[in-house]
């Protein structure tokens, strides 16, 4: 298995955290975002992934993006320790929390929306904290909701809380006030405790600057 | 089960499909983002769907936003037809495809978005179609390689079409040139013969305008 890889990408940050639960060793490229140009537009790795963004994973005949679409696959391949709970209700529930971060919160603060806001004469970072002060406001409820504080759906690390950690690294990186959201910052303390999601922090991998 | 829905949203248009496909029958409710300053900012739905977003599924003790966690829960609970493939790979290219849009497309032009690309004096038109464009490109390539020419992804109908045809109908709608994209629109041609799909279109839903 190889990870196509970028440190400071918030969709690369969850998958690390995924391949580190599992207990997976996997070869590790690094895709610089920022340097000649972007290394994710070179044409080697267009062909591999053609939407151009990090993370790619390949296994195999599989060479996919999308940073759930991997989680669910490592679920799927290497089912333990499971990223989704097993009763329905919280499975759905840890999916929706997890893609009202990756559709709804990250997209709209990646590099390329960001450079696009910035050539339309926008102030970036002002843009990045709009959404995700508009986006982590109702993952706060929802957490308060369906998660029990240290977790943000049931009681077992999921998805959902794979999906925040990351989320709430960009904000800070943007300048949020996280006052807000003190259920949120609660379930980030009780897994920054956990030695997957420690070694997954951007600053420790191996093409950080 | 009830959906709450506006006929207009690609995100409701996809949950329409899948309800179709499985044959269920829902109860809908109808939420007009346009209406009264958007019903979808009213207490009592804000209260359901904390994100103020449609659709939201209700099903029991479950209520949840977020099309592709309604995909999965209504194909884990209701598992005939399959709106995933079985084998490992195919499904894996179908979720990736599938996130594609709705995380990489979708919300760079969802309503919200495009009045503050309007507040902050761009041209919101412009906008959506940069990103359309932008996304449906490495969509034609990926189509290509994984699907047949009338399924997405292998040769089964998946969420992989299920997100295609909303996000070819809004491509139409802000005027982008699809002429760059004939597999996308073959696939399309294929599924439009599909009475699950032709139903869940949104001119012909109650609330259409």
């Amino acid at each position: 298995m190889r990870l196509h890889d970028y440190f400071r990408s918030s969709a690369s940050y969850r998958v690390r955290i995924a391949i580190n639960l599992k207990g997976l060793t996997v070869e590790r490229r690094f895709v610089h975002l920022r340097r000649g140009g972007g290394e994710h537009r070179a044409p080697a790795y267009a062909a591999l992934n053609p939407q151009a963004l990090v993370p790619t994973l390949e296994d195999g005949a599989l060479a996919i993006g999308q940073s759930l679409a991997i989680l669910e696959y490592l679920d799927e391949t290497v089912p333990d320790p499971p990223l989704l709970p097993r009763d329905p209700v919280l499975r759905a529930q840890a999916r929706s929390f997890a893609l009202s971060i990756c559709c709804d919160i990250h997209p709209l603060h990646n590099l390329r929306v960001l450079e696009t806001a910035r050539e339309s004469g926008g102030d970036e970072a002002a843009w990045a904290r709009r959404w995700i002060d508009a986006g982590l406001s109702p993952l706060e409820t929802l957490a308060r909701r369906w998660g029990n504080g240290e977790r943000a759906v049931g009681d077992r690390t999921s998805i959902a809380d794979i999906c925040l950690v990351p989320q709430l690294a960009a904000a800070r990186r943007f300048g949020c006030d996280l006052q807000a959201v003190p259920t949120l910052l609660s379930i980030e303390r009780a897994l920054a405790a956990l030695p997957a999601f420690d070694a997954a922090q951007p600053q420790l991998q191996p093409d950080a600057e």
